[in-house]
């Protein structure tokens, strides 16, 4: 065993390893980050969250998708919005933001080993690097290795007909016809995409049901506009075979007897952690069949000194949860008392509509028995919603009927990620539906759905 | 004297004019609006704020402003943006707007008078319809009659090579170098989307300073950006004259003895109230040189049932502001509780780039000798800010250093006039900067600036 020189080992340089390194550096711990050279930033920068989300900005803007109430449903910025147009965007985009990951370690004193870590011990991590093995031996280790697409023996990826997400951002031509198989965030986000750059696309999922954490009706708007834009939803049906016929179409064969044809298939049923090669048993560890590390509160797993944060421990898989969980695993292995709400993290779903919410649905209120009344505004009745041809979104704010307290808040439409931070802070500072009616709102703006909402809210009590 | 009808009498029915009238209708008051058929919703929807933010989204998407960073300095989406593109997303949008308000006041049971409105005596209006002269009492009143462009001696505008903020909509082309003379909101916003568009703008304006009430820092990277684009400011300098020369171009003489050139000139300074045709010597009021009627806190004119509203009772004249002025004095004429706070009031500049801000400015902290520390965040190094290409917007959080409390916030660059709310509702709330470090942001927004810049605040205790 080598001498112990480091505080803190984290394994993966992604949205959960980066902030664990970071906060654990400004409390003067030592810190290694290891990752691959061209993974500085992890999934998150490489193949997820920001290809994923450039691409999407990059088609609204290139379909002219946000135009079309203007200019005409037909309108597109150009007929054939070429795949290197997206692709050199997100290239740019992508450069940038690993520069300043690496910025950031390197600004706070983290060495960062470049390649691949496996446990030697439960104090120990060996290190393939291009140079050869390096021993790395730290008081604590955080696992933030991510995850990569998971794959199916009954779905032959070709990578180029028939691939998954990551494979996506490499693929020459996207057909007209696309099947998208998986109706999880990252499947229905590029499904999404596709129907606002003209495709048509068939979503399959053997869940009857998707993106049950979100409320009901957001769900619904979403299924219905993106029917509209030409999606097909085949749900709690389940995909035996995929295969290419003699004129290359691609051909999803349902269980129940259906066939769906496409040009291409895109396969997002979940994800695999990497903890394949981690050597796990050396530190007295296990995962599970996805790959799973299970961890406490504090994201300690079952060896105290060892934790995980980010995709690694399952939902919601997000950037913006992962970051709060590397956080709080470094200010707890540290003795840094640290105040986490998990009720009060934001979701966002970049789908076209965007979705986002906080707090709790109508669902979850009703099953609670918690009473709530419902206060809603359409983006079409706000000027700032016929400025930007944003005719579809709404914001709606659950309360409690005799308290007022905000209970939940959820958008979807153009901005809803952004502007569900508004109703985070109200909700989070325990304000009531008062705050919205009594606040003056910049003019015209989105954010004015939430005075909107709380008066359409009163005119219910 | 007719026999009173009505509970309250709006001259106006813009911004201040509509809240106050639907407040006054839901406390099942008897309310008659007048204004003129082709100007419900007043200067807002007609001339000033919805078409000017209108122009600027469209101006922002046709000549591809925000996809420079990835697509070249150069790029534009049509390289001839015609007017008529422009003006046909503006009147779609302002269709909508009128309809809008107008349903609104029928579905409270609002009276809309189609006419323009004299006082015959303090409780009596005479309203010149189509149809005649009617008569209308009410118990109180409420002027929000609005503004017009103020008109200079020196400056003959001819409403096609000079013209005022009304007129611009109306001109056939703009020539590339334009003279604003005028350095306010209005001001400032049209010339900044004329730099976005590609023309060469000069500015001037008799003031050294300009947008005081914002933090001196925003209006220094205001101008900046503004000069990068092509704006030339002349702060300090007087026009003594404007003219034509024989090859129809316009000169500005100014009293230091400059002249400016252009092809045409944009004329912004100061607004003039509508109430010189309200007869109020026969209510008993009078107006200042601008037409301006003094309200005390609660918008009561020297006749206390009479109340005034809006842009005719001078500074913010922002529509938000205004319809907070409308809703505070129908509260307060019919005895309603209701809550004011006016330093909690956010402002919106819609210039290129957007600047919002709401609680005090470093240089008000600094004369109440009240201590602060700056949290900042830059959008370069936001990952949405990399994405929508805005490497120059920035948020500033002011905090005490000793309680951490927000003293305010501004700032500068995409989607300012809407994450401005979720620094509003922790500064309302009474919240500290220890808010947006424990509080989860969706990934990736510009509502994480918050975050980046309360950690960088920390940094600095």
């Amino acid at each position: 065993m080598p001498d112990i020189l480091y505080d803190l080992a984290v394994i993966g340089s992604g949205p959960a390893g980066q902030k664990a390194a970071v906060a654990a550096a400004k409390l003067g711990k030592r810190v290694a980050v290891v990752d691959r050279r061209d993974m500085i930033g992890g999934v998150c920068i490489h193949t997820g969250t920001i290809p994923s989300k450039t691409l999407r900005e990059a088609i609204l803007y290139l379909s002219g998708f946000r135009q079309r109430t203007f200019y005409g449903r037909d309108y597109t910025l150009q007929d054939r919005i070429s795949v290197a147009d997206l692709v050199s965007r997100v290239r740019t985009v992508l450069d940038r933001e690993t520069e300043i990951v690496r910025s950031q370690l390197k600004r706070n004193g983290i060495e960062t080993v470049h390649g691949t870590a496996r446990f030697a011990d439960p104090h120990t991590l060996v290190v393939e690097t291009p140079g050869g093995q390096v021993p790395l031996a730290a008081e604590r280790v955080l696992i933030a290795c991510g995850t990569r697409p998971a794959h199916s023996a009954s779905i032959p990826l070709d990578g180029r007909h028939i691939f998954d997400s990551d494979q996506l951002l490499t693929v020459d031509t996207l057909g007209k016809q696309m099947i998208v198989v998986g109706a999880g965030v990252i499947g229905l986000e590029y499904a999404s995409m596709l129907t606002a750059l003209g495709h048509t696309v068939t979503v399959i999922d053997q869940r009857p049901t998707m993106l049950d954490f979100l409320d009901q009706e957001m769900i619904e708007a979403l299924s219905y506009h993106m029917r509209r834009q030409g999606a097909t939803f085949r749900l709690g049906e389940t995909v035996t075979g995929v295969e290419r016929d003699a004129r290359g179409r691609v051909l999803a064969r349902l269980e129940s007897g259906k066939t769906v044809q496409g040009d291409a298939l895109l396969y997002t049923v979940g994800r695999q952690a990497n903890t394949d090669g981690l050597a796990l048993e050396a530190a007295g560890l296990q995962a599970d069949s996805r790959g799973r590390i299970i961890v406490n509160g504090a994201g300690q797993t079952a060896v105290p000194h060892i934790y995980a944060a980010g995709d690694v421990i399952g939902f919601p898989s997000l950037a913006s949860t992962s970051m709060e969980q590397g956080r709080l695993a470094a200010c707890h292995m540290f003795g840094l008392p640290c105040v986490s709400r998990p009720e009060l993290m934001p979701y966002g779903v970049y789908s076209v509509p965007e979705l986002s919410m906080v707090g709790r649905t109508e669902g979850e209120l009703t099953r609670a028995r918690i009473p709530y009344e419902v206060g809603m505004a359409k983006y079409a009745e706000l000027a700032r919603g016929q400025i930007i041809g944003d005719d579809i979104g709404f914001l709606k704010i659950l309360f409690h009927p005799l308290t007022r307290k905000v209970l939940g808040v959820h958008v979807i439409g153009e901005g809803a990620s952004e502007i569900i931070h508004i109703g985070q802070a109200v909700l989070t500072l325990d304000g009531t539906i008062d705050y919205f009616r009594d606040t003056v709102f910049n003019y015209p703006t989105l954010a004015e759905a939430y005075k909107v909402a709380a008066l359409n809210g009163f005119n219910k009590l």
